[in-house]
């Protein structure tokens, strides 16, 4: 893309009511504009980083036989009351409105209930388990507080899968491959190195369930991590039996500030038993149905990414979720003609070999692209000048890196091709 | 997709308090799922058909220069008390509801004002404009009616665009641009023919605005139209000086049922005057941003197709937003393994070939599938059988014909290749 086309525009100063590191890069360098306090708009360069992250999620989720689907947000009070979560004292994050007739609704937090209530028309024999759907669905959450940015917004995009199986035996298994799934995603979108599967509380469905937390100054969650075993436990969990359990010793433990950017749980048949979702079994005896549900917040994710990878001049994206592979600068193409044609012939040879590239090609000084380049965060800036040209290279530096090199001009879409960052 | 994996079942009978016949039949095929009055959820079939309703809408979109974001539900009350649309005797529709500490906030029905309020922090020079920003995002309506299924929801997708220009020639221009995309989108979604650029009211932003009206009986307008200049006239807004403007004369216009499809609004500066969007011209002057606005709900075009194509057994998909091209059927595998070996075979060359193909793989009659399918209607059938084996053909129905075919088993890829229906 053409970086004037892009009608976002980097600013300076992010809002004065942004205490969030993430939200203020984001807003800064043109990805989202804050709407409210933890509402938040995706800008084209923000939605574009999201996007990248929906496809990795649900390229997992299809891999372990997900189906997709998109719930409602506007939510009926009746099947809520039946499991007893339509309540503002057992559920304090309802936003609620009326009808025109008067009748209350709730906008969704999460979606267990309405699923489980559409799964009566479709679930009635073993031979339909198991079964697994999922959606990138809009949460929203009336949260007290909204001080992490895109963190914990108060409407949020989120990934919410659900299983549906025949027995604790069958959940139990289709959890341990969601959890892998989840390994997976964590890996390829750049914070596997720092996302501990961690031991965490079931809530109201069961004894524990699993956290993804990714560790980071900016999370709210304290979590103790024994590094040798890649895994954590919740510090609101963490007790004598709990380290039993678990088989660690507390002195091998070390605490860290930690972000929950996913969350499994066994829900056994909670709301299976509350909305009556029941299968016969093979034979024809009625039995209720197990369950488990697994998110993941893709914008979540993506202002941890921010928070982990940022540095004082700006966001580092990870090559998997970047917007663009590749930032093209052309340095003072007005002293020079050649310099504009150039940039514009290697911007054609990306388009054409399939790299995704923003050419800065605004009238802005060298000073600017460069800091508005560092603040953006893409993570390949290849420069093109009169020098460059010169030489027959270009300049390429990478964002993570503090050197520059020069690779020579018919080298460039190999160096793209085989660059791992 | 093999279909005894497709978790969702279809039924015999729609909901008793489903009055919509495009409702009606997306429950009973198992597309979709209602919540309540005017909040459906999609199922992945039904997924299926919206993303390719959206995929057609977002190439015609970026076509025109569209640059894609996505912008909060949760709406801030001071912007839109400033455009004076927020008490409930101006805009009768809202859902509203309140934060945690008793500030009130809306749900989205629309997004001019938030987005140009946005646009404040990205324009500011005459170099900025024109601009136009797109979204697929959810839209609430609190109607007091919604028995159209799909086709009036109370949450609904919407694609809405809007314009950003210097002057009132640049937004004329770029209207005019737009209307021209909208026919291609309404012909490529396979209702071109149905479909009239409609005169109609402005509201209360401008004279006059165009809708694209699909001539069903489910409509809820009444259309008068000039089918020679493929042009019709709201009744609305059917008076003496409106036909005299538009040079049509009463007797050649034609009274019909449509729905509306798509709506484009010259906003003028309605929007930008109220929250301050202004820019710099050429000599340095400040002047007003002009604006123009244009929906397309896909859920609603998804309805209108249901309407228009459906027949007594049931609907029949437009191959360009099929869930699936062909729709695979074995007949009675059991009595002959090869059967099952030979669809098998069939449908690996299918997805070896990227064409989309549901196959049906259950353990059901050959009434039951032949029933499913014609509600399903999914635009090509094709059937394997001991007879077909043995004949080396395979018997291929379009979903829109009578008559079936017999195609040689070795020309079943050039025939879907080349089917154009």
């Amino acid at each position: 893309m053409r970086q004037s086309q892009l009608f976002s525009k980097t600013r300076k100063e992010a809002p004065s009511d942004e205490v969030s590191k993430n939200a203020q890069l984001l807003i800064r360098g043109g990805f989202i504009n804050k709407e409210m306090a933890g509402v938040y708009d995706y800008l084209p360069l923000g939605l574009r980083v999201l996007n990248k992250i929906v496809a990795v999620i649900r390229q997992e989720m299809n891999a372990v036989g997900g189906q997709e689907l998109s719930l409602s947000s506007l939510q009926s009070k009746d099947i809520w009351k039946k499991s007893d979560r339509w309540d503002d004292d057992k559920v304090d994050i309802w936003f609620k409105t009326k009808f025109q007739n008067g009748a209350e609704t709730g906008l969704g937090f999460t979606h267990e209930e309405p699923l489980t209530n559409l799964m009566k028309d479709h679930i009635s024999s073993f031979r339909d388990l198991p079964v697994a759907v999922y959606q990138f669905q809009t949460k929203f959450r009336n949260e007290i507080r909204a001080k992490s940015g895109i963190m914990r917004g108060r409407e949020f995009l989120m990934k919410d899968l659900y299983t549906f199986c025949k027995d604790k035996n069958e959940q139990d298994s289709y959890y341990e491959k969601l959890k892998k799934a989840y390994v997976k995603i964590f890996d390829k979108l750049g914070i596997g190195a720092q996302t501990f599967v961690t031991f965490a509380s079931g809530g109201l469905f069961s004894k524990y369930s699993n956290e993804f937390q990714t560790v980071t100054d900016a999370g709210e969650d304290i979590i103790y991590i024994n590094k040798a075993k890649k895994f954590a436990v919740n510090k609101e969990v963490l007790n004598e039996e709990v380290l039993k359990d678990l088989g660690l010793k507390r002195e091998e433990l070390v605490e860290m500030k930690a972000v929950e950017v996913g969350n499994i749980f066994n829900l056994g048949t909670r709301f299976s038993d509350a909305l009556a979702l029941t299968y016969k079994d093979e034979k024809g005896e009625s039995k209720p149905v197990w369950m488990g549900s697994y998110g993941i917040g893709p914008g979540r994710v993506m202002g941890a990414i921010v928070e982990l990878k940022a540095d004082e001049k700006g966001i580092v994206w990870p090559k998997e979720v970047a917007p663009f592979f590749v930032h093209l600068i052309e340095i003072n193409p007005k002293k020079n003609p050649t310099v504009k044609n150039e940039a514009e012939k290697l911007y054609q040879e990306f388009l054409s070999a399939g790299i995704e590239v923003l050419w800065d090609d605004r009238e802005a000084t060298t000073g600017e692209k460069f800091a508005d380049s560092d603040l953006i965060g893409i993570p390949v800036r290849m420069i093109i000048s009169e020098k460059t040209i010169a030489e027959n290279i270009v300049e390429v530096k990478k964002r993570a890196s503090v050197e520059s090199e020069k690779i020579s001009r018919d080298k460039v879409l190999i160096f793209c091709q085989k660059t791992n960052l």
